[in-house]
């Protein structure tokens, strides 16, 4: 396993950040490396907000419920899908722009989370620790006027990014072999390994040190797909120009 | 920079792959890397079909877009958003699971997005090439029955993997006073930074060992955005239960 394995295993959301800014440099740094991703036909469909006007940054903590590290973090960035800038180009080159299709929702959506993953792993390499905040789509529109977005742009998720002030157990994840398949889709055997792997779960959140509770994974699960959650999303990504035709 | 930020800013995609089989451990080891990626509400809502069937292979290389080295790489992942398991923790637990919401369709595609990308990081840092293949999105009704995918799963990319048979050079970014703003979107300053962008991005088209070609960035924005794909996904979505309620 060599160190940049090593590295991503050990992730764990960090929520409790030491007073201690990030180089400006440093975090240039970072985004750089976050923009060196992949992205479908090269449309780079990213805007990065960073927040440092702490009356923003309050508000924003106030609509992604409540959570006042939000406040803490050295650095709290939004990140956007953004189909404004391309559209741009379309005007500029008098070609006209399809908007709203399911498609380029999924390709900018896309291009956002893989840009915003490099961003973290170069974070995490350099010290620092992160947690993505999709508590801001709890009123997106809010989000959306505070950052005073165009059209064809929607903030997808937050992320908190400063130098840890705790030091949370890494999280067991799913067996392999639940989650990696061979040739085609088969859940057969599903139920008896995450029979086995709630009980894991169950475990580490009994022992761990913030935030203890007992339930299993799949009790978990239940509890977040048998409620729903953010149906103003498909309203509110239909007025922002992401009709998904 | 570091050695992590190294390696996240020298990628580019590898479309021709040694033959050369990826260690089996290895393989495994770089899916659990991904698999460590931070997810929405612990869902861990992805699963990764691996084609070993040659039969399988050529036909997922005849859908998208007949790119003939998905045939030719060591291994090819199709990355899906997966809802299906958490539905089936539903039935366990005898709660109704709430089907079809936009929210559940974002949260899915960015966790698999997240996983991915953490897959990437761990192939490249282990000397491997990778090329994402979004091009299986041109016919996803075909990669469903290829994989036998159930209800509430859908193919978001695939990704090939393997030992790079060529060097290809790093395409240029977007500059960063583009993509990160502060506190507000504003692009008042886009167009003037875009057009110079534009003459880096000609003259690297135009220098590039393969696939010459005379085109600015804006250019080919405009004529990516100007025409319509993939109309077939919002219906084909709704046919594998993501409605986008």
């Amino acid at each position: 396993m060599n160190n940049t394995i090593e590295l991503l295993k050990s992730h764990r959301s960090i929520r409790k950040f030491k007073d201690k800014k990030i180089d400006e440099n440093l975090l240039n740094e970072i985004i750089r490396a976050g923009q060196a991703a992949a992205s479908s036909s090269f449309l780079q469909g990213v805007s990065i907000i960073r927040i440092t006007n702490q009356e923003k940054r309050k508000e924003f903590s106030e609509l992604a419920n409540n959570q006042a590290f939000i406040n803490d973090a050295s650095e709290f960035l939004v990140f956007c899908a953004d189909l404004n800038r391309s559209s741009m180009c379309c005007n500029w080159h008098e070609a006209k722009a399809t908007e709203g299709f399911t498609e380029q929702f999924i390709i900018s959506t896309v291009d956002t989370a893989l840009l915003a993953q490099n961003v973290v792993i170069a974070a995490e390499s350099s010290g620092l620790g992160i947690c993505y905040i999709g508590a801001i789509r709890n009123n997106p529109q809010k989000a959306t006027e505070l950052l005073e977005l165009p059209k064809n742009v929607y903030p997808v998720f937050g992320l908190c990014i400063g130098y840890p002030d705790q030091n949370p157990e890494v999280k067991p994840r799913l067996p392999l072999n639940v989650v990696l398949k061979e040739n085609s889709y088969s859940d057969n055997k599903d139920k008896e390994i995450i029979e086995e792997y709630d009980l894991e779960i169950k475990k580490y959140y009994q022992k761990r040190t913030d935030n203890k509770k007992s339930m299993t994974w799949s009790e978990q699960m239940s509890g977040l797909l048998g409620r729903e959650v953010r149906l103003h999303m498909r309203q509110f990504l239909k007025n922002r120009g992401f009709e998904m035709k």
